[in-house]
């Protein structure tokens, strides 16, 4: 089974690294990291780069296909060749999925054309303006177009997806591998939990972000 | 604030990734992946490979280390040249951290003497008998010295870490901005919550990799 999880520059670590640590123990899993070329993506923080094995078109018919998100998304809406390997990867895929922002490339794709989808909390309102319908769910699964929610939401996506493709008591073994029992310190983890000024002060500190890149 | 995180061949990537992509979050962070030689680092799956900027001894004073685990690390338990990075890291340092079994390097290493300390729930034996009292907790701290269990338990170390070193208020915000809801599909993430039959099945995939290797 080929996992397709396409990188590009500024895209976000943990989207990507979450349902790679679940999908990859799948048996006969093979997960291929591929980009635009073959070679380093740097993460949006500029900390952290990883290395694309392949280029897009080398993996064109994946049987899942799972879209990153991260800040680098919003500058590929427009970018043809990513748009295309995407339609042309859920053309024949088996499961389409992407995690944060990732789904805005899914819809800019046409993948989620009148589907209910989920993105990062902070991005419901673009989803919407690119013909998805945004759900304020952690995981959202419209046939086979499953979509998740920010950043840490693909962890739990992916192990949704494990249980799908190989049966309940697969993804349970999985998931007690990377010992998945979350205990965060917090409760501030959705914006119901943070309430409505940290909401406030962290989609200022987003907006502040994309400004800066723009 | 400089973050140093240790790779090595066959670390696992989420042990990494998940605290980054809430440390890096942190103002002034400075995250710095290193390795024995600077460039590329695979991971246990093999099927992907990190950049490491630098060596290990080009950040041999960092604020924060924190050393991952993965199938890699028993490899490494006699490696001078990684202990004597963990043993000096440590004099200076703020905190000492480790995912997963990289705890097992901070014992060998001499950190984890008589101290309570946490790991892969498979390890705690092997944690024990290089000096440390294991605990079934998720984070186990010892004054400057934070320890978090399996894998995915880094992320919640990690947000715990980043309150005690920018404030409660900071490390909410960091939650929210990674949407760190967690809603896992399965109860399976502990031991107590998987069972012994499934504990049973999942150690002896962990012992066949590990004879594989060997």
């Amino acid at each position: 089974m080929e996992i397709a999880i396409p990188l590009y520059d500024r895209f976000t670590a943990l989207d990507a690294i979450g349902p790679y640590e679940v999908l990859g123990r799948l048996p006969g899993a093979q997960v291929r990291f591929i980009a635009h070329e073959a070679g380093p993506v740097t993460t949006d923080t500029r900390m952290l780069t990883l290395v694309a094995e392949a280029r897009l078109e080398d993996v064109a018919a994946p049987d899942v296909l799972l879209v990153p998100g991260g800040g680098g998304a919003r500058a590929l809406l427009e970018d043809e060749r990513m748009l295309a390997w995407i339609r042309g990867a859920h053309e024949t895929s088996t499961w389409t999925t992407s995690v944060c922002t990732g789904s805005l490339l899914l819809a800019a794709a046409g993948v989620l054309d009148g589907l209910e989808a989920t993105t990062h909390w902070a991005a419901r309102d673009q989803l919407e303006s690119l013909g998805a319908r945004p759900a304020a769910r952690r995981v959202v699964r419209q046939d086979k177009v499953v979509t998740a929610a920010g950043v840490s939401a693909g962890i739990d996506m992916a192990l949704t997806l494990a249980g799908l493709i190989a049966g309940e008591d697969l993804a349970r073994a999985i998931q007690l591998g990377i010992e998945y029992d979350p205990q965060p310190p917090f409760g501030a983890g959705s914006p119901e939990g943070a309430g409505p000024d940290l909401v406030a002060l962290v989609r200022q500190g987003i907006d502040a972000a994309e400004r800066e890149r723009a």
